[in-house]
């Protein structure tokens, strides 16, 4: 596909944006906000503002499409009014590119349309300090993959000394469902969850709450249009079913997990939250970052063979901020997504390939993104070997698992020749354990 | 709780009903079916009938309703005209409760209002046959338990001969999170998947269509009202957040699932398909049908002790027809819903625990149901102990896994002191795999 207008280098916005802001006329991902007193609202990001879809709408900045498509120009403002990106995903890739070309039009640093009509400006700009974002889409399926090699090496050797690798790992990318309804929009505390679980040394297990509360950074992708139960996708078509990626944080109980697990896999350990960032990057605004992933050996079945560049150079943080800390954030881990070993075609064909239908809405996450070195581990458990080598943090924090009142902050970013591509952050602060 | 009027054994109805009828005046069960050119009806299911309860609302005949509780008599006819039953549940048990005992009022022998209005029959009482049922609910999430003390160990042996139930077992009842967007309603044909597996004694995976398909015995509970992200529920008041009970078949392709489930559990080996039967059977209905549960050893955790009669006496039974057969389906497994170490209200406080939130529609199956002989096993992976003592069947037939045009049908009841309360059934009928 040719690359979209909107992604020309050299654009620029009369919207004043510095060379660290994630989100350049460039990038336009798409969230939902809440507005007060107006509802809900889709809107794209742009430097330190979000752009109202449904009030550039109804002041007619989209009319252009509906001359083009006039059942897309009847469609938009309806969908832009929504809770979720859901009703706009639907309407497809056209669409999709559509807008995101015609906000790149409106925002262009040339163009007088918006720029120059100041009550428009008023009622369409918002800061992004001023609204609330909501959670992007609501999600029919939510799928964990387990894609990185050197995560599950590592939990592995933690879990299964004797037999880390699993003699399935490098022909398919493992996965299971988690939970789509607990999955919560970044800056939503996370309370600590109680479960059972069996303390070391022990014979029998005790029901509190866990002890070893954790994170993994993952990133997400986001089914834009689904498909019918039955049908497959061959991996060349893949990607025409991505909308795009979010960071994501899923909360783990290593506890609660390690005691249930066997033999039907995570299930409370996991499912009491997991937390996405509010805007999705699009597949398209990514294209510039396209790399080879990692090479596969042994090569795997011809459905899941790849072909040409389906990874994704996106650096990856960990920041922590321990409870009642002042001073800012502080790196833990970097890591970077094109270190997995599976690509997105190759988990969404494989998620289809026995005709499991897939959803508009849908989140696959990545599982663990972790990298070859100790500062690219992306959970406690690896970083601190279950707990067991605490982090020595400045102020005399010794961090091994998450106590009550720390925040995780997970962010993320492509940049090439100059060119910065933000996925923003997703952040949680962890709330005590119920009475 | 006092039992519902609508429980009554004496009551009888004006429409014929046969002392092996699934659906007498007691029961009572909620659906939804399609009428052609009218659109999804919610609708009860009598005898042989479907009782249309939007065309009843629109006759009046839930008045009575509307004048104690004005808002519930608004709220009606609404929700009677829905794709799937989850704006009505949404409504609460009181609401569940007085529709299911206005439905008994004119049910009734005695009640000449519906009775004696031919008019009204004609429009409000369909024939089953002559209308189409779809899926009851638009789950959220989907839970299999695992809770069949005589499953996981049959299984066990199976797959772990040194380890067969495994520490956890006892002390928590087993679940994995499923596909709810695959869950099909009984009639729907189901495509044998293709998949990765490893032919015994071969090192390398292959991908092709499963050698190894199978059914499910399970037995499933449907959440009517759920739950806040965070709060938990109490064991006593379980029950309380349980519409009623289905069918349900967990189609399963054991080649595919044995070589993907380590370590994060089933995934593609389940998720191509499942199927629920279309009559959602009330909590109320099956009241007089409770019995305690079998003596668990150890004793479980404080939260999840139980007290008082939480499982029923539901008996179960696994019919089927070869490819071709003209005659009838044949009965190849009976096993009771009793055996279950795990209830309902164990499992559902379980789910909760950890603040995991529930939603209405959810579905929560008890995972496969193994009575403690060889007749009574709820899977062929069971009673053929995985293919390699195919069952020897008339005509020839020698039934290892499932073939190609084969049927399933899993059938369930509850009989005491002449009542019967049935579940209905649920069938599904194998389709060769996509080229």
């Amino acid at each position: 596909m040719p690359a979209s207008p909107a992604n020309d280098p050299s654009l620029r916005s009369w919207i004043d944006i510095q060379p660290t802001d994630d989100f350049p006329i460039q990038n336009l991902p798409f969230g939902v906000m809440e507005v007060p007193e107006w509802g809900p609202r889709l809107a794209v990001a742009i430097g330190g503002y979000a752009l109202d879809l449904y009030e550039c709408a109804q002041l007619g900045y989209f009319d252009s499409i509906a001359e083009d498509v006039p059942e897309l120009g009847a469609a938009l403002p309806k969908v832009f009014r929504r809770r979720s990106l859901n009703a706009f995903l639907r309407l497809g890739p056209a669409a999709w590119r559509a807008v995101r070309e015609r906000v790149s039009e409106l925002l262009r640093h040339d163009n007088p349309a918006l720029r120059d009509n100041e009550l428009a400006i008023r009622t369409c700009l918002l800061r992004q300090r001023d609204v609330t974002m909501l959670r992007p889409v609501k999600p029919t399926n939510y799928v964990d993959f387990y894609s990185s090699l050197e995560h599950a090496t590592n939990v592995g050797v933690l879990f299964r000394p004797d037999n880390p690798l699993l003699p399935n790992w490098r022909h398919l990318p493992i996965a299971y469902h988690g939970r789509a309804n607990s999955i919560v929009v970044s800056g939503t505390p996370v309370r600590r969850p109680s479960g059972q679980y069996r303390p070391a040394g022990q014979e029998a297990p005790v029901f509190g709450p866990t002890q070893q509360l954790d994170f993994e950074l993952e990133s997400a992708f986001i089914v834009g249009q689904g498909t019918q139960q039955g049908s497959t996708v061959p991996l060349a078509e893949a990607e025409n079913h991505i909308f795009g990626l979010v960071l994501f944080n899923d909360w783990s109980a290593r506890d609660i997990q390690s005691w249930e697990y066997q033999p039907l896999g995570p299930f409370l350990g996991k499912n009491f939250a997991s937390s996405v960032s509010p805007w999705v990057v699009t597949l398209d605004a990514l294209e510039p970052f396209r790399v080879a992933g990692p090479a596969q050996e042994p090569e795997p079945l011809p459905n899941l063979q790849a072909t040409g560049e389906q990874h994704f150079d996106i650096e990856l943080e960990v920041l922590f901020q321990p409870a009642g800390a002042t001073a800012a954030p502080l790196v833990i881990s970097r890591t970077n997504m094109r270190h997995l070993y599976w690509s997105m075609a190759q988990q969404l064909t494989h998620q289809a390939s026995n005709g499991c239908p897939l959803d508009t809405g849908d989140i696959y996450a990545s599982g663990t993104i972790s990298g070859p070195t100790p500062g690219s581990l992306g959970s406690l458990l690896e970083l601190t070997q279950r707990g067991t080598q605490p982090l020595a943090l400045p102020g005399g924090v010794e961090l091994g698992f998450l106590r009550d009142g720390d925040t995780v902050i997970l962010r993320g970013f492509a940049e090439k020749n100059g060119l910065r591509i933000g996925l923003g952050e997703v952040s949680g602060t962890v709330l005590p354990a119920a009475d």
